[in-house]
């Protein structure tokens, strides 16, 4: 495969919406593929239209139904959709991910829906890194919404729901043990806050909660965001259309207001960051291979050179061989 | 402290062996002090003339008490004897080490002996970093022995010993559960073996089991160290001429053999492997913080750039800052 990637075709397919060169451009991001360098490249003047939408909560708060919702009330306006599922402890490739989504099959052939689970296989840099190449495959692909559903509430979970346009936090309606213990950590990152199963005894309590909570993070001042909760019982549909206003409120002012540049630079920043890093730490591991070492490492034993200038100058030889950085 | 370090001074007069100067330049490591690539390169001339001795062990087998032994029997042949003690997991800082280690307050007065425990502080690198560093000051400090000795037999501890010119590996006489278990992970790197508390019921059979393993890993060839395994009752100093016997005979056999030659070209080349990881580690953190990267991120965000370039870019600029690496 390595070899036979035909960038400049694939980027051509892939900005005309074609599902299969979308589909192997995030497999490129799966396999951390050297081409992926090209490919962004080729992106980068069309990416910035598609607003990015995170949802995320606690495994089993029904996210999963909340995005099939979405993906239906979206599709009704005419928007094309993709989604991304990840989730880092997943060892599932993309291929056989729609299957598997039973709330999404009815779009299998509908060519205005893109569906992907990621998996991350121990890429270096995990979901820091994939997710955001991935989100630039499909924004330059053309897609006007990109629901990113992350399978939990984990660090890397929550940066990255955090870190997109808008930031859906789900939490089920009969949380036996409190809104705060079932959403630690992804409670202050929403936009959008929605209390799904709201037609199970606690839901009302659960939506108190909420509130109380976001109350208690102190009053907007004005012209701020004041993230709505919004009560869904998603199996039956109830609350979808809401949600999808929702967004569609909240990408309006946050254009307005600045805060969608500031995430997006925020978010940019982030994975030059985590671009760097990986170069980095792709090249410590080469050190010990390095053929120099040997000889250096001989220069230290017989006092004629210490380690530091040993490993000034390896680095020094390292960056005359890949000086592209 | 930072910029009061007198390099030129210190480095002459630990070469001269004055516990101060060992013992300030051993503090510049556990600070990660970037005196340290200075102190080095003035160090390097005079290294290479201890024998680097690991010691290692699971916690409670008698290793300090072994070590005292040692210290009292290599002393008592005139040779200068330095001891490391490391320990991954201790926030102790090396001053107040002496006081610690009952078994050698005997040579606290005595210059031919220099004691210190090592805290790693949650350094960049760990014990993989720091203890060759001390090493090295040791090394040049004049010490004829240094005896490394681990606080137990994680995979850092392990490698350390491991890298000695000689590792000693410990085990209890009584170990109830086999000597497999008690010594997981090390026993593969001794090149002599010590059953201490040789005197307690089991004692027999642990040996014998100790012989039955090493049996097990084949047999050596002609001229190959066989390494023995010697029954010890430390706290009553027995066996302890024994292991010094076996340092020096595994030390002349090394040296004929290549074996020395080839495990201090092993040595330098991690630590050269560590140095070089962990300046780019230490870079990595800078990122975040260039005062490039938010502009970088505005041409991302606008399409102009993408993000692999970015980074490029700002590691070519790190570079430019930075050119010595």
């Amino acid at each position: 495969v390595a070899r036979a990637v035909e960038v400049p075709e694939l980027v051509q397919q892939a900005r005309a919406g074609r599902p299969r060169a979308v589909g192997r451009l995030v497999s490129l991001v799966e396999d951390g593929h050297p081409a992926l360098r090209e490919v962004m490249a080729g992106l980068a003047p069309y990416t910035g239209q598609a607003q990015v939408v995170g949802v995320t909560g606690a495994p089993g708060v029904g996210k999963s139904t909340i995005v099939a919702g979405l993906v239906r009330a979206l599709r009704g306006q005419g928007l094309r959709v993709g989604v991304l599922c990840v989730d880092p402890s997943s060892p599932v490739t993309g291929g056989a991910l729609l299957g598997d989504r039973v709330h999404l099959q009815a779009h299998a052939l509908d060519p205005g829906v893109f569906v992907r689970s990621m998996a991350t296989r121990g890429q270096l840099g995990g979901l820091a890194w994939s997710t955001p190449q991935a989100l630039r495959i499909l924004d330059a692909a053309a897609f006007d919404v990109i629901l990113v559903e992350t399978a939990g509430v984990g660090r890397a979970e929550v940066e990255v729901a955090s870190l997109a346009d808008t930031t859906v936090v789900v939490v089920a309606g009969e949380v036996a043990d409190g809104v705060q213990a079932a959403a630690a950590g992804v409670l202050e990152v929403g936009d959008v806050y929605v209390v799904n199963r709201a037609d199970t005894p606690g839901a009302e309590e659960a939506l108190r909660e909420l509130r109380a909570m976001l109350r208690a993070g102190g009053r907007p001042g004005p012209g701020a965001w004041r993230p709505p909760v919004i009560r869904a019982v998603a199996v039956q549909g109830e609350g979808v259309d809401r949600i999808a206003r929702a967004l569609r409120d909240h990408e309006l002012w946050s254009g307005e207001s600045g805060q969608l540049a500031e995430r997006r630079a925020r978010r940019a920043a982030r994975e030059i960051e985590v671009i760097v890093s990986r170069i980095r730490r792709a090249r410590s591991g080469v050190v010990a291979d390095h053929p120099l070492l040997a000889g250096f490492a001989e220069e230290v034993v017989a006092g004629r050179m210490d380690p530091y200038l040993a490993a000034r100058r390896l680095m020094e030889a390292m960056r005359r061989e890949d000086p592209e950085g």
